[in-house]
């Protein structure tokens, strides 16, 4: 295992004092428990996003933490839910007295942590739950899907949502709402080796790759032999348009999110082909995000998010954002 | 080798397409020969940025085009110098009538197409030639040091001063200040694959790491036994500081690059690292960056750059910027 660190214990803990330093005018970091909160927080009036869970996911959670996404993430050790004590700590620190959402993705650990934490802060709630994974098919896994790169479509919509005002039950609505507008597919090329165990954490073949994998490694739907891009692409575009029932003419978001160790150049290559696939299918790409936004560690391997648009997600995904590692002011 | 392509001879055919549908919004690319130019080029009256080097370094150039930073990219193949027919064409498209300045990365073979292209456009014209690479310490490379991650806070600065209106001379003389100013210094832990190639272009043991690496994954310097982030980072950023004579009490911008394979929660500790050791030469960090924006494909490690700042540097810095991979309006 060759990984820039010092020693596995104090990995997490290093990396986001380094979080908190390069981001000094965005968020700040707290220790003892861990938690980051936008700078400005609590943002009084406000609904307040918190979302959280294993680390090694980054940019995800933590990079999406200021104005118009989320006002705390708390990120729990490599791969492990966060604890009770940091969801509360971080409840504490952010809440703007319109209520909290608690955006926890579809993984039993995150939502028992973040519901008994909810229960102890004894405040105002809701929880919206992203679970955007394909579950149909020939080899569905359970029902529903585990929440995967989609999960940052969410955060962006429904930030933008709770900065315009929103209160907290249109606010769990509206993610709602996108969490059934869309569909993820993961494919890994290779395992990734988490800190703390120090080996690969799955075997995939010098001429292999395994389909449908999650954001932490866990087996996928199918191993199957090396493929062209355009064979790989087309049974996910397949299936993600499949599962969510998309017609001719409608009008979508098309996200390949790499998961850390393959290149932007190979991105934007799946990007080309399942571009091609959904015009194919006669649907309409009017907005588009590429790059590295929800990973796992150094794996190779992408997933693609379809995610269907109206008029309202389009306005929510316009506006402003200031975060670290999605920021834009159109 | 395994790599999301069809293969390799319109891996990169393949990959810009998909750069320039998911960017439709800031670039348009061209083909036959390849080019990128921002949407609105020519920009009359504003001095035109075009730059460009083999590809394989994505996010570079491709991804800073637009408002703000380049005006053309000129991606050759992988690792491969652009041609001079391709730099004319952008040239052609691109050039807003009041001169072009080329920002050419200190390789022989790129620097000698770009000249011969300018030398055939017959048009006013200077270039600005990357060079931040540490070259004192105990192994020293060549003198002028080879382009490096600090090519991207060049084009930042740069773009900047010739949307606000300086004339070529004046934005030559920035960029030449503010290569200057700075110093790189990268290591790897891996190999790439360039995919023509289908094999490791070196070999680094599972025990060791190159240091002084270059983006190509040329050899480096030495290479070492792999060790604690905190001995690495304390060479490297006394190499840095060494080599651009840094005193106590100045300021600077500190840049942590991916190469590709390395992932972000590792970045952020290698910054944490560096940030610790240039607080203890008492250097002000008032501007910083981490990410993956000067890439070797897939190879994982990273680099580290210095950036000595003065208020005209800072004021670049922040200006509104609108591209691919560098956006923000602060």
């Amino acid at each position: 295992m060759k990984k820039f660190m010092n020693n596995a214990e104090e990995m997490l803990n290093e990396s986001l004092k380094g979080f908190g330093i390069a981001n000094a005018d965005l968020v700040k970091v707290y220790e003892n428990p861990h938690f980051v909160v936008r700078l400005d927080a609590p943002v009084l009036g406000k609904v307040t996003l918190i979302s959280g869970g294993g680390s090694g996911h980054e940019p995800l959670h933590i990079g999406y933490v200021g104005y118009g996404m989320l006002d705390a993430a708390c990120p729990g050790e490599i791969f492990t839910s966060p604890t009770p004590d940091q969801i509360l700590a971080a409840v504490r620190t952010a809440t703007g007295g319109a209520g909290i959402l608690f955006i926890v993705k579809n993984y039993a650990g995150d939502r028992m942590n973040f519901e008994m934490a909810a229960e102890m802060a004894m405040i105002e709630h809701a929880f919206m739950v992203p679970s955007d994974e394909v579950v149909t098919g020939d080899a569905a896994p359970k029902i529903p899907g585990r929440g995967m790169a989609g999960t940052v479509i969410i955060e962006k919509i429904v930030g933008a949502a709770a900065e315009a005002g929103f209160d907290l039950a249109a606010c769990r609505k509206l993610g709602e709402r996108a969490n059934g507008a869309m569909r993820s597919m993961g494919v890994a090329l290779t395992s990734c080796v988490p800190p703390a165990v120090g080996r690969p954490i799955s075997t995939i073949g010098d001429d292999e790759l395994e389909l449908g994998v999650g954001i932490h490694g866990e087996p996928g739907r199918m191993r199957l032999k090396m493929m062209d891009a355009d064979d790989l692409v087309r049974q996910m575009i397949d299936s993600i348009a499949d599962d969510l029932s998309l017609k001719p003419g409608e009008t979508i978001l098309l996200y390949v999110n790499g998961l850390g160790g393959t290149p932007l150049i190979e991105l934007y290559l799946i990007y080309n082909v399942a571009a091609k696939f959904c015009r194919d299918r006669r649907l309409k790409i009017v907005r588009s995000l590429v790059g590295n936004y929800t990973t796992s560690l150094e794996m190779a391997g992408c997933s693609i998010t379809v995610c269907r648009l109206d008029d309202e997600f389009i306005r929510f995904w316009d506006h402003p954002v200031h975060t670290a590692s999605l920021r834009w002011a159109r």
